[in-house]
């Protein structure tokens, strides 16, 4: 790396991965990790080099908080973060495992608020208060984040006074979720810049989002250009529903801003282990049309793609499949190669 | 639907679909359609609603355009296109084949320019002048697009006076594609801003997207949002590589703007029977991710989910699944449900 080749747009110093594999990871359908799974998981992203893992809430029991004991005790570089409901029953349940910090969750929609659990905008406030104070005083080391659940179906009004609620009570991370996968590219970008006005400087902001209308790869990436600096992912982005940024889909988008940045800070040719690890602990294969590691993500069929892909594979390939440890492979007796097929 | 509903923030009647399935789709690792196959494939985005069709050049072989002679003597609503090179040689090979229209392609991008077609912008500007103005004389009812393929690595200099130049030969669209699949959504944004400003006030926008970085489906909506008026589709999203804009993701998310212009303008529920098609030609299974269609795109498991669920589906989904012909699955018996799994 030449030191005076220009800044790249996005540094990828700018971001971090928290990789949620096992927690949204475990709301997939597919997703049931037993303790070997989880181990073997935690220390497969610790390799590959994501900053962050989030794990379920011991709050689903005995087991899984002896699970979290277990991660924690590994000795990872990636620091173990642990999701739970912004109660302090849960809380208090939390920080005795070892883990490095609390994502805390509460619903701030009118649909969660209703449906889910009941409570007025400055109800959330109060718990938040309590929760959060209790932390800072008793566990002073811990990160904390607070994140809106539904934030995208929630009053902009509404979020900003929780935000800056939290935001004033020392919180190290807000997070904006995208639960039901509804938000856009601009509606994120856009969100994201007014909670930088009301956060305090040195807060961060994580973006989770699921990707049931298609939008959870941009929609990470618009977070990050409009000041985000943590993203929730999974490996093959298995969660709830059709789930959320898969891993090998963000770092694809994020390689074309700042490629060595992101050959510096991960070890990028283990995406092709991790996709096939979790396939398997899922019982299936990984999608054909996956990002870098699908079967025909490096296909080059057409003919009039494979004169120059010949002469220059960046004609019609956007990221050097060698970097993620995959291969190309050209595809030169079809029909619908036409007359330059045998160059 | 009642007539004193406000307007949707982006009406289903601003844009239509080309369906690329038998052209993009035949550049598909798999994508090796029988005449029978290009029929069935035909006739179910006919019953669908699909406004247009592209099909492979009539160039590829003999058998390929006498293909295209059957579909155009189908009767079908949809409008048959055929996407051609913006050659004399091609478009003389095309325009008696009975399709109504042609997509015409040129690549401007310093990439395609230097290891594809060696030509400059002034080269492509005269040879586009030549076909199109052939075509406009001795076919005059011929819908005519242009495209720059690889647009989003093209000089928004050269892409200005082409485009520029092809408004006013009369074309009726001009095309943007993302070849290689690098454009972000307010790249796209900005670029169709931008054309809109050089073309005729009557000449289209049609947007071509290809997925690697995971945008395709929030760069068709970025586009349309910006002002274009056609997007390119394909069953399952086949094409290159890991392919282009899929048609369900699509829909999913323009459903959300205007659910009731989608369920006027297509056959929402036969989606499944063309993902399930299209899935069977391949000989590869619908990806168990895949929107709408996918095994568990309809899978609620998480305890704090199911509760709400039940008490409102909308609380974590953005469609509902009935409109798709598709089933919602509750999994109110796994590890990670917790305390409300009994609801
Ligand atoms: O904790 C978060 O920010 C996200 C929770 C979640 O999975 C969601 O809202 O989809
Ligand atoms: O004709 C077009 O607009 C697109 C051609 C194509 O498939 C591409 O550039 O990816
Ligand atoms: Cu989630
Ligand atoms: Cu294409």
């Amino acid at each position: 790396m030449t030191t005076d080749s220009p800044a790249p747009p996005i540094p990828a110093r700018s971001w971090a991965i928290i990789d949620s594999t096992l927690r949204e990871g475990e709301q997939f359908a597919r997703g049931n990790f037993g303790q070997g799974d989880k181990i073997e998981i935690a220390r497969a992203l610790d390799a590959f080099g994501a900053e962050f893992l989030e794990v379920t809430t011991p709050m689903v029991s005995a087991r899984t908080a002896q699970d979290i004991r277990v991660l924690t005790g590994l000795g990872l570089r990636s620091k173990i973060l642990t999701h739970v409901r912004c109660h302090m029953e849960d809380v208090r349940r939390a920080v005795d495992l070892g883990v490095d910090g609390l994502d805390l969750l509460f619903g701030t929609s009118s649909f969660l608020r209703e449906f889910s659990h009941g409570k007025s905008i400055g109800q959330i406030i109060d718990t938040a208060s309590e929760v959060i104070g209790w932390i800072k005083t008793n566990h002073p080391d811990l990160q904390i984040r607070f994140s809106a659940e539904d934030t995208f179906r929630s009053q902009e009004a509404d979020l900003m006074a929780v935000y800056r609620a939290v935001s004033d009570l020392g919180v190290h991370r807000v997070g904006l979720a995208d639960t039901v996968g509804v938000a856009t590219p601009r509606q994120v970008y856009t969100l994201v810049r007014e909670v930088r006005k009301v956060i305090h400087a040195e807060c961060g902001i994580e973006f989770h989002g699921h990707n049931d209308t298609g939008c959870a790869v941009s929609n990470a990436y618009e977070a990050i250009e409009a000041g985000a600096t943590h993203i929730d992912t999974t490996i093959l982005g298995i969660g709830e529903r059709n789930g959320i940024t898969p891993l090998g889909g963000f770092l694809a988008r994020m390689f074309t801003f700042d490629p060595q940045g992101l050959i510096d800070k991960y070890n990028l040719d283990l995406l092709p282990e991790l996709d096939r690890m979790i396939a398997r602990m899922v019982g299936l294969p990984i999608p054909w049309n996956n990002y870098l590691t699908g079967e025909f993500a490096y296909n080059h069929k057409a003919g009039m793609h494979l004169k120059a892909i010949y002469l220059n594979p960046g004609a019609y390939e956007a990221i050097p499949p060698g970097v993620f440890g995959v291969g190309r492979r050209i595809q030169a007796a079809s029909k619908v190669t036409g007359k330059h097929a045998i160059l």
